[in-house]
């Protein structure tokens, strides 16, 4: 049996958390520390519950640890960079939420020192681990359906984010329709060369007022000429719609909502069913879990990451691209970068 | 009881005779006659079949007939204009195929006879009475969806056509995304601003020969600032895929395929079910006769048409502006046409 | 082409009525004449609308007419024995509503009369034209699922007849779940070999107090001993409900109910989707017509009737054996008939 | 926050080790240690790397742990109510799993000691746990769908267990439909009053040789009159098969199948979707946690145990009442046992 992962967590709010509890319950970590800038009682109170110790309030003391091989970093976006590199120069294999920075020059730079220093970085989309999404790209790897023509992508959240939130967010290009933008990549496994936007403030004023849409239809153009269209809205009444559609010359595939349970209830009134998972902490629970298991088969047994540096910067280079189109009103092409095509085609693990 | 409309039929083609098997057996409707350029036997004894008589080979002949109340113009597209015309003229009700022609000089042509004249005139959109998207149209009226932000249609062939059909066809967006044109305007009620489309030859270099396309992503932006997005493809090999979603601030609703039967097989090696209805005459079966029963109701009780020849020409220009972004590769804006607005908000029956 | 069949029904209730509208459109008969005990003027006006002539107020006077072929029996069930002898004197196919008789005597001297006279006797189990059940009986004949071990059969109306139809209705066993019976037999193509009933009254006591039950679960076992499950209520407040299940060695294949649109709503309160289709007329409108097309190929093609007088007679033996049944609190064998399995095995056409 | 429940495991087989890995990432338990018979080397490290140090060989050496507060019976059924007794009167609380025993006495008298020694007993009915069952509970507590008329369960195995399991089962209705005869008191709230079982021999003639069935149809009747029929199989080839559905005289709740994915694959030879999960540990993973959950409540929070000793009772005489009817071919009239209503409506929590 394979000596667990010793790890460290820079960043303990929800997402860090999250990651904490996933850890805490695999065989394959030990999570040792977390850090936060600012510890109150509440933080140090849930930190003992898990066995944590006390809570680092300077994530270099973490990194400072040579225990510890792995690092998760789960601060505000606009750190995610500067944490990579002070990780990578500490030798630890990396673990980022998305996305590595709002700035392609400060992502381009991050990526460079992890590629210096040698170490694995993951970027945490997770929804390449959802279970529905896999078979997906199982059943396109597998030439089932044929060459890929049309993807489609649905991805509603079930309630607008606050103001706050949304200023410092990058725009919902870059903080919501990113996942699919990688979604999108990941299943069809090249690249895109064009974006085309149609974005619309319709859901509440309050996202135009900070210069971001709330409802978007994105065409991208794939190197190849297929197709992917996403829709996204900031607010669906009924919960998170997560759908996507892989249309093909040999057959289409098609991946639903989840839902709480499988009960429909007929009634005089009406037939009706569960609404989908609440959000992406129900939704995509099981792909939290799963995206940690693979970064530690990555680690330990040279499995290639399931997401990579450069699908993170591609991501972005496409949200960039997505929002000039959105601003000019024309598509815009991306260019083409040598060598990127192989990170595209990561297979499914 | 209203006496039956005395009805022609122009055009003795699959469609033709479609309606000629649907009119005969409607009470408020009496067939009498049928006209085709060149009546061979076959053609003669199903006439006969159906007690047409002898078939005319001449449209102005029917036309003629002053007991005829109400003519189906069911001829090749090239002609719909000239018939329109004519019928217009000898002060008949007018049923007319899709497209109206594929000129707006000849579209507009049309439509101002029949103004002159005071006669009816129906486009053949038969999908508005489609049992399932004429629901989705209630619900828009009704305010149950709120106010709908983005509408998706998926419209796909089970097989593609030959290649004369091609070349005559006007192109992919004037022969089969003229029917998602025009569902997109009755759903949502209001005019297209903008259109924006990517194409692409996949399914057979046939297509890309004749200058046309197989496959194409359309985004449609209507002026209240609500997006459309349709997707299409000739080759969908699993069969018909026609499907509608209208999403909207209150809520969401999705159209799906109809299928043959309900059956569900379960075994060791997967859980099947049936494919979709195969094709068009399958699928709108119900829609095809209900659309002729509308007309006559339009005749005979003053409803409104449910399809008016501005519709139909409201579609042509969508199509001809999705074209013309195909070829540029730009959105294309269409004009604004004073008094197009109430045709939109056709009411459904 | 082969010539109409000149085509008589006897009973102008509304299933006479609904078969004289089909008859009417299918090119394979020419119906002629109705008779009915009574004719007013509504029922006189409704026949000349449909070209019928003169309502004739005695069937035997409809039963002279040389030129008649077949003849359709939709007189109150306590005359259909009388009729089926009447006709197959007069040398007329005959197809019968169900059930033949409330009574095994004379059921049996109405089907000795038939054999006699040589003439086609199909009874009206119009269940087994359902494209979604017929499917079911192609699975099974076809092996896929491979030895039948369990069928289960769903069958509850929206909502229960009143007193006058109840007293004069045989009872529920023999009225309504005479139609699962002959579906049992249908899928599985052979005998039943013992019933148990547990019947309950538990939607209305007027059931009660007419001696019938409302709610009962009926099983089945067949001579090869796999085993039916039949569930019925007199009122199922969503709708008519009606599913069908075939569960077998090799696998398992469900009939779901039908309903009028596919269409699915998902609010902020709930996700709907249609009830099921209202009661027969409108889930079974398909079956109503392709069972009398069968019958016209049973007639001019020699194929065998879907459904025979054995048929007819087998579920009215199983129908007074679940009565039995539930008088007793005891299961209850049935006779074996020598020559019958071969009636149960007809194929499904 | 109230401190964690110090628990002990008998029995480190497949169930066992399930409810160890649970306890351990629960908040609310501490997993302290576990017995059996006969510890390998295999055993031992499983225990280890769950820090539960050296294996107890002797239970009572477990029970003799005064830290411990309670235990989970884990070992084989013939052993249950000894353990039961044994642990009642070392004054620990009691999770068991079904059934308590094949023997009514010897079930009788461990429950006597259970309420002599004023333990908590909880039976592993771990379905009562499922979200989907759970909610069809809620909904027939809530009155949406009136009185229940009729409940439907099918139960059906992915495959056969081998012959030496069959011969110490106790039988299918003691073995696997006890299940199912829990779910349907716990759904009703009522008691079962009469049992008539349908049996065959259909899957395998081990069985047969065993003295068992394969295949069966139960039905129950309540006291109130509502009826319940339960289909089980032992080999269903697509995977387990586990449906409920509860009619009632406002509405209809069914619970469908749980699969891993909801993608569904269109091709040009078939639609189809995923099987369900494969067998009770995929299906009843959630329910499996939850029950033990509810457990730690009732101990600490004094809410009600969600299975009890006498519901566990009155299912093993349902199963010998429904293997007494297969013997006999008669319904089998279950006596009142006072005082037993109550427990059979205990409340979904």
């Amino acid at each position: 049996m394979v000596s667990p992962i010793v790890a460290g967590i820079i960043g303990a709010g929800r997402i860090g958390r999250l990651h904490a509890d996933n850890l805490r319950v695999m065989p394959s970590y030990k999570l040792k520390s977390i850090a936060e800038a600012v510890v109150g009682e509440e933080l140090q109170a849930w930190a003992e519950s898990r066995n944590l110790g006390s809570v680092f309030t300077n994530g270099e003391d973490l990194l400072n640890d040579p225990e510890i091989e792995a690092v998760f970093i789960c601060t505000p976006t606009d750190t995610h960079a500067y944490w990579i590199e002070q990780a990578a120069r500490a030798q630890k294999n990396i673990f980022c939420e998305k996305p590595i920075s709002l700035s392609s020059a400060q992502t381009s730079r991050a990526l460079q020192v992890v590629e210096e220093e040698g170490v694995l970085l993951q970027v945490g989309f997770n929804r390449r681990m959802d279970p529905s999404f896999r078979k997906l790209k199982q059943l396109v790897q597998s030439g089932q359906l044929g060459k890929p023509h049309v993807v489609k992508i649905t991805s509603r959240d079930p309630q607008p984010p606050g103001e706050a939130y949304v200023l410092s967010s990058g725009g919902m290009f870059m903080d919501m329709t990113i996942h699919d933008f990688d979604m999108a990549r990941y299943l069809m496994g090249e690249e895109v060369a064009e974006v085309y936007t149609r974005g619309a403030n319709l859901v509440d004023p309050m996202f135009g007022r900070c210069g971001d849409v709330d409802t978007a239809v994105i065409t991208l153009t794939f190197v190849s000429g297929a197709i992917c269209v996403i829709d996204n809205s900031r607010k669906a009444v009924y919960g998170y719609d997560q759908r996507v559609e892989v249309f093909g010359s040999h057959g289409s595939a098609t991946a639903d909502n989840c839902r709480p349970t499988t009960v429909e209830v007929s009634t005089a009134s009406s037939v009706t069913r569960d609404q989908p998972e609440h959000f992406f902490l129900e939704r995509y629970n099981q792909a939290f879990t799963e995206e940690v298991a693979a970064f530690a088969r990555a680690i330990r047994l040279q499995e290639p990451v399931i997401c990579s540096g450069i699908d993170g910067q591609q991501a972005e280079r496409i949200a960039e691209a997505a929002k000039e189109s959105h601003l000019t009103g024309l598509p815009v092409k991306l260019p083409f970068h040598a060598g990127e095509e192989s990170s595209a085609a990561s297979q499914v693990l």
